[in-house]
């Protein structure tokens, strides 16, 4: 699916006229892409999107038709849409590879080149990356609520828009929730995919028992029958567990039974219990209805005996605090080599200026410790003292015994992709946050009041920005 | 955009399959498209998305590519795959036109045909009307929250992928508002495109009032001039004012100025104030920042005097209580001529069985009165008793003096385009989705529990629904 040029807001073309206009478009320019809180309340997000925006950067080209609408809108000068006709994305690019487990505050992605060009880009970048890394977010939650239960994403029918489906299940699997309901999502990205009946099914036969037995019989090694039409534990389990004989005398297992509705703690323990008692342990059980990491916590937390989580509308949607969106940002932050920043009266919306690496500090023993976010040329050292982004009187030392790492590289040198920025697969993006996230302190991944993991900055970059403020105050 | 065939649910497959080998696909099955509960706690939706939907039934072919993949899925029979190959969609299809006023327990699309294909399309058209509707809905939330103010809507940025940000737009234009900052939305769609610049405009240059100048000079006749990138009263509107008497001087006028930050109904007061004083009384004010239909209201009720607001992330990806989706089902009410439904020990989760049509009850004098919907032959007449649709107890009587209007017509027939389905412009259903608005009850269109609208069903349709009821306990 290529992203059309005009995927963006008008004010990006405005501002493009204009600084053609002012001959400025081949002014050096650097932004930083990034957000300001974690989504959802949370300690962390997973960095995700990435390959769509690289893709999205390689194909940019305005199309006769497009030109031809831009024209029409009487809001151009001809010089302006010949411009655009030539127009291609020639930046350098850094970003960390997706499955990154980041934090707010810290640039993900920075995109540095003419001044027209990586302005322009900046809409379509931040509605990939800030959804996808929503999302990736949203499964790594839910996966790691579900302990070692798999998850399922079947929120396709809720989510917003044919492509919020697609969109969602690529970001799901990035953050861990590898099987999805979407066929399309499995054809694309090469996802698991998996699915069952509905209760139109059961309703489309004279009975119950008649509507399972019949789906059976087409797939008998992969059955799981969806018990809460009539009534869960009087008719539904029953009568699963009388196909599951019949199947096994045909030397076949059934494969689950899904809850949908009702108390699923409950009615999971029950199920557990009626299916070992009739001799079907290894018959698993999938519930579903409104799940999200919140309500699987307290199943758990009750007991339950759940095998597989199907989370649909609140995994595609993205839905908890902070609810459905991710503000990513994206910012000047330098420009013809003068390091910038938008500074206003609140500090937590000031930028940080200038070109900026982050390093991940991490030790043997306790794995990640803190991120520092400093100047280009900067080389933070175990012991050296590194500040708050936010408040300038808050400071703290990185410890010793220590180790750095480059939280990001550079994936584009003059819009062509280095070897960096290379396709991966999602099974590797997958295990990345996987092992990262394994890699946070515990308290990061709590879902309430989670512990906030320490992003500072160097000492070079906190005398710049401070610089910088006064210079603007004054 | 077409949709692909693959853009469903593994288990629409699965059962498809399933219904093939039990010699059932071409039974005659019925299936209701509705809600249960209005959205983000509301009195009413906007239906939206009926022609998109419509094109993706039209178009409804697997490929050959889509065929392999499903081959190699190794969960199907080859008979099946030879059975894709040839399906189309071929069933009538009643709904309301696109910007309609509906609401929960009334059925919107209704698909009647082979149940294969019937079947078949639930997840596609759910994820369509889902979020058209949604969108829409927040729209007229919105819109009506401005009063007569004009709102852009512009949450490409935030909203849940590339597509979520056209459908957005899209929807929003039914639901009355009929600007977007999204260029491709505005050139497959036809609305109406605006935008200025970013604060990266004013970083880019020396100082703000240079940043006006040059803005200024590249668009005389249509500069809206973000104020608030250093302090909005002391240095954006001085600036802007000036920009606004040198325009003047050269036979242009500043069109406006945007505030983004701050306490807005302060601001805008102040800004009214300054450009008034100085002379402009006819530069509007722009507002944005997190607005939604709640933040709107405070602001007019605190004297705030915004001309247009621009209304991005809330709208674009439908915040809200709630959260991003509309709930909608897709339901099994008819099969061989048999009326179905589902029953739970939950009546809210029950479905109203057989073939329905939705009537608009309305007076002269007082508008719309209540909806009923009642059975295909049923023609329910003033002073006739109506049923709650989900409490078997509760009855009111249709009033004397009122009229009665289909909701829905038959859009499809054999999955062609009847007259009634042919593609209406965004206009035409914006100015209904307004003309009904009007005639709702008042108290309908509040935000906090606002009063809800009657839909009742008929004497025959509750009959049919409590036997079926008690067949099914017994």
């Amino acid at each position: 699916m290529t992203i059309s040029p005009l995927l963006t807001d008008l004010y990006e073309l405005t501002m493009l006229a204009g600084y053609l206009e002012q001959g400025m478009e081949e002014k050096h320019a650097v932004f930083d892409l990034f957000f300001r809180t974690n989504p959802f309340e949370g300690g962390y997000a997973v960095f995700a999107g990435l390959e769509p925006a690289l893709q999205y950067l390689e194909n940019l080209k305005f199309s006769s038709e497009e030109l031809e609408y831009l024209r029409g809108l009487k809001l151009f000068p001809p010089r302006f849409i010949e411009f655009l006709a030539d127009f291609r994305f020639n930046c350098r690019v850094s970003a960390p590879p997706e499955g990154t487990v980041v934090f707010a505050n810290e640039p993900l992605l920075t995109v540095e080149g003419p001044l027209a060009v990586a302005q322009f880009v900046e809409t379509a970048l931040l509605n990939i990356i800030n959804f996808q890394t929503l999302a990736a977010t949203k499964a790594a939650r839910i996966n790691y609520a579900a302990g070692g239960a798999r998850v399922i994403e079947f929120g396709l029918r809720r989510a917003q828009g044919p492509d919020g489906g697609l969109s969602s299940a690529r970001g799901a699997y990035v953050g861990g929730v590898r099987c999805t309901s979407n066929v399309q999502a499995g054809m694309l990205y090469g996802l698991a995919v998996q699915g069952t009946h509905a209760h139109s099914w059961v309703l489309a036969f004279q009975d119950e028992l008649t509507a399972f037995r019949a789906y059976a019989a087409s797939f008998p090694d992969s059955s799981v029958l969806l018990v809460d039409t009539y009534d869960t534990l009087t008719s539904g389990i029953p009568n699963a567990i009388i196909v599951a004989r019949e199947l096994r005398r045909k030397g076949h297992e059934l494969r689950g039974i899904r809850l949908d509705s009702g108390d699923l703690a409950y009615l999971s323990r029950e199920a557990r219990r009626m299916l070992d008692d009739a001799g079907f342990p290894e018959v698993c059980i999938v519930a579903s209805n409104e799940l999200d990491e919140y309500v699987i916590t307290s199943i758990r937390e009750e007991g339950g005996r759940v095998d597989i989580y199907g989370v649909g509308t609140r995994l595609a949607t993205c839905a908890g605090p902070g609810g459905g969106a991710l503000g990513g940002v994206y910012k000047l932050v330098e420009m013809d080599g003068r390091p910038k920043m938008k500074t206003t009266s609140d500090i937590a919306k000031a930028t940080l200026p200038g070109i900026k690496r982050v390093l991940r500090v991490s030790s043997k023993e306790s794995g990640y410790v803190q991120d520092v976010v400093c100047l280009e040329d900067d080389r933070p050292k175990p012991g050296e003292r590194v500040f708050h982004p936010l408040n300038p009187l808050q400071n703290t030392l990185i410890p010793k015994d220590v180790e750095f790492q480059e939280v990001r590289q550079v994936v584009m040198e003059q819009g062509k992709r280095t070897g960096a920025g290379a396709p991966e697969s999602l099974e590797d993006m997958a295990e990345r946050s996987a092992l990262q996230l394994s890699l946070l302190p515990k308290g990061c991944l709590r879902f309430v009041n989670p512990h906030l993991y320490k992003v500072s900055i160097s000492g070079k970059l906190n005398d710049l920005r401070n610089r910088l403020m006064s210079e603007l105050q004054s």
